[in-house]
Formats: structure tokens, C-alpha cells, sequence
């Protein structure tokens, strides 16, 4: 039997919020089992981009990343960011590494093929090498990974971190039977944004079919939800989608996503 | 016996210059024995820093590390030089793995006492963690050290790379025959500045006394030769003072250091 191990992605809001972000660390340190943690960079890109005098250009929430962005980006997450976490980990006795995908070859990924968008320097992933994690991880090391890749050919790219969470899931339940877990600002998936406690409970494909049909999925849930659904139909045990208290209490509310309906 | 393990610190002029580097991390790719690298920052936290508004304090050659320049350097050093230096290397089939301080615990630090001079977060090294880089030594990934640490309370430290190079030399003779080589702008300790072919071939006690009483040494050689002294005292078996090329060719003209007089 595969010992358990958590994939847990946290977003901006957390990192853009110290004290938020303290609690987060101190929970995530008490975790005992194996785990591996994955973050996007929060607002801070866009505040220094601002400071160093350079354009932030979105398209569908996509960071357009040029070559003075993607210096940036390496800068705020795999460096600032990545290190304060570390840091941060280490306080609570937490042996982390920070980790890119060009650290040990652990994130291959190709440049977007340009279509109707160029989105410059950003990275679709290729290959996770999961024997390097692995072997850290046995150490009772914990990775740590920003959302900066690399081609093989000495180019970094810019790449989605929720894709990053479920492709390093994916990648470690050949080793392990993985929980992949993303904390956002919310409960979990709502039917009425507007009211924090309308969290659905359980998400399957018939349900998500559903609510698709009915317009009750924000529009930024749907990237995430496909990369839960790819992560549970390529050997990922278990996914769910929650705020950073699911951390600290898995009972707390929370949207579990399966591929298949509740007996 | 001990294997052998090369501990290779490259400075500024080495990082500010692309070809160079390019060069440089080619022969360090080329070399098969079990190998750690140290950088520094170069200019580019001094033209960064610039471009975000940041003032460059210096005394005597340190800089200054108030809240913003702590920011400042861990995301160039820790960031962009370390992750473009590990995607540059492993596009050379080298396997390497970019650390600071905090990663994997690996070097511990304090902040330096406020004495005339107050440097802020700059830290003097505490600890060094030999154990987790043996581990990925044995493991075929070669660690890549920026010089940034931290204190194991959450907090990142400025410290210098030249000190870094011989702490991590030092403390990992426990498991390595270790050699430790300087590259910097010049072949070697050269008698005279502007000729750089009188390269002194080889220092010990004596000759840096002699040096040192006929003002011979340059004011910036000083502590890099005291970090030489320290480590041959403290368990590494050779230290040597190049240019880039010494890692293309060790037998091309340098400085070495020792403890005792040629026989």
C-alpha cells in the first residue's frame, strides 16, 4: 500500500496577507505527513512590476510575460516569495526546500505555441520528474515549488500554479496515494458567490455538467476544476478545494471533487 | 579515502557578462566529480535596486540591508541569478539544484551585531547543514548556493558569498577530500595590479605576511585570503585563486593557497 501525501496549492490571497500567510505556515508545519506545497505569487509581481516601471498586460487572467516579466516573476516568486515561505517553514521546524522546475529538472515545460495570443515566456508542462521529489521527500524534506519552469534549453517560463499542483499530484501518485488539495479564498466551490456558507459539498461529473448548464460556475472556477477532474481521472486519490482552515481541520467545510456519484 | 568534492565560488564579473557565463557554466558542466557552486549577485542588485527606487548603501564594499534591499537582494540573487544560473546549467545535462540558506536548512546564520557600523540583515554564518547537501551530492544533483540565508526564526539574511564558499567547503571536509577555488576578474593574487601575468603562484603564512607588510596585498584581497587561511585550518585540502578559464584548464596560472612552504 502507497503511504498518503498531501499536493496543496495556495493562492494570493494567502501570500498577500502576512498574518494570514503565518497561520497557514504554522498549520502546514504541523502536518505530519508527507507533503508538498505549491504557490503563485499573489499581487506582489504586479506591485513591483509597478515600482520597476513595468506594464502588467492580462489577457483572461493570463499574465502576458515579455522578457522583463518573466525576470520579474523569476525575481517575486521563485525568489522573494519562495524564500519567505521557506523561511517562514523553517520558524515551525518545518525542514522545506524551495524549488523551481529548472532545481533538480523537476518541472520540464515548452513555451505556449503562439495562436491567436502570444503569451511570451509561459511554460505548458511537459514532464515532472517525481524520482528528485521523491527522494527529498523520503528525506523528510518538503518541497516547496514556485510556479517558474524551464525548457531544457536555459529558458525559465511562467506557468499556472494550480496546473503545476495537479501535474506534480499526477507526477507523485506513481510513488504515493496523493490528496491534491487548492486553498483559495473561499469555502470551496459556491453556488451563490455571495454567500460564503452555499459551499457544494461534492462535485462529480454529472453534477459539474450540471451546474455548467446552469451558469452557477464562475468563470475562474472552470480552469481549476478541469485540472481537479485531470488530476482524479491520472491516478490522483483525492481532491478538494477549501480556504487554508481546511488545513488546520479536514472536517471543516469544503467541496470534495470525485469522478464518480456518492453511494 | 575521501572522493573528492570541488567548491567553486564565481563573482560579479563572471554573472554580469552572458557570454562568460555561458562559458563558464559549460566547463563547470563538463567537470565529473562531485562539485558545489557559490554566487554572488554581481551588479545586478545595484541596477535593479536603481530601477525600484532602492539607494545603494556600501561600507567598505558591504552593503547596507535595510527592509527594502533584503527584498531586493533575495529576489535577485535568490531568484533571477540562482534560477537563470540552474536552467543555464541544465541545459549543459547538469543536474543542478539552486539553494539558499533556508532551503533544506542547509546554512544557518545570525544577524550581525550593531557594533560602529549598523548593516541591517546582513548575517554571519552560523551553521552549515552538510548532511542535506551530501544527500543530493549523492544523489548526481549538484547544489548551487546564492548568498542569502536565514537566522531559523523566519528571517532572510544578506551574507557574503566569498564567507559561504569556505563555511560550505569547510563543513563538508567532514564527508570530502575538499578544494575550494575563488574565480574572480583576475588569474590569480597578482603582485601588480596592472600586470596581469605576475600572478604570485602559491601563498602560505609566511609569503602573506611578507605581502602584507610591503602593502603588496590589494585591500579587497584581504578577507578573500583570510576565508583561504580559515578553511585550510579547518579541514579542506586545497584552496586556489583563479580566473574563470582555471575551470577549463586547472593547470593554466593561478594562486594557490597553503599552510606550509613548498617542499
Amino acid at each position: 500500500m502507497k503511504d498518503n501525501l498531501l499536493v496543496i496549492k495556495i493562492g494570493g490571497n494567502v501570500i498577500d496577507d502576512p498574518p494570514q500567510l503565518e497561520r497557514f505556515l504554522a498549520s502546514f508545519a504541523a502536518l505530519e505527513m508527507p507533503r508538498i506545497l505549491i504557490h503563485g505569487g499573489g499581487k506582489l509581481a504586479t506591485a513591483m512590476g509597478r515600482q520597476m516601471g513595468i506594464e502588467t498586460k492580462m489577457v483572461e487572467g493570463r499574465r502576458i510575460t515579455d522578457e522583463q516579466t518573466i525576470d520579474l516573476v523569476t525575481m517575486v516568486y521563485a525568489g522573494l516569495v519562495n524564500k519567505k515561505i521557506c523561511a517562514g517553514l523553517q520558524k515551525f521546524q518545518c525542514n522545506a526546500i524551495g524549488l523551481s522546475g529548472c532545481d533538480a529538472n523537476t518541472i520540464r515545460a515548452v513555451k505556449r505555441p503562439v495562436k491567436e495570443v502570444d503569451y511570451g515566456w509561459v511554460g505548458d508542462i511537459k514532464e515532472v520528474h517525481a524520482e528528485n521529489i521523491s527522494l527529498l521527500l523520503a528525506a523528510g524534506i518538503i518541497p516547496v515549488f514556485s510556479a517558474i519552469t524551464h525548457d531544457g534549453n536555459g529558458q525559465l517560463l511562467n506557468t499556472n500554479a494550480d496546473t503545476i499542483a495537479s501535474e506534480v499530484a499526477i507526477a507523485m501518485s506513481k510513488y504515493y496515494s496523493a490528496t491534491l488539495i487548492y486553498c483559495f479564498e473561499k469555502k470551496g466551490v459556491l453556488v451563490d458567490l455571495k454567500d460564503e456558507n452555499s459551499v457544494i459539498r461534492q462535485i462529480d461529473p454529472f453534477t459539474y455538467r450540471d451546474l455548467k448548464k446552469q451558469n452557477l460556475i464562475h468563470a475562474g472556477m472552470l480552469p481549476k476544476l478541469e485540472n481537479c477532474f485531470r488530476a482524479l481521472n491520472h491516478g490522483v486519490d483525492r481532491v478538494k478545494i477549501g480556504n487554508g482552515r481546511l488545513i488546520e481541520d479536514f472536517n471543516s467545510p469544503h467541496t470534495t471533487i470525485s469522478t464518480t456519484s456518492p453511494k
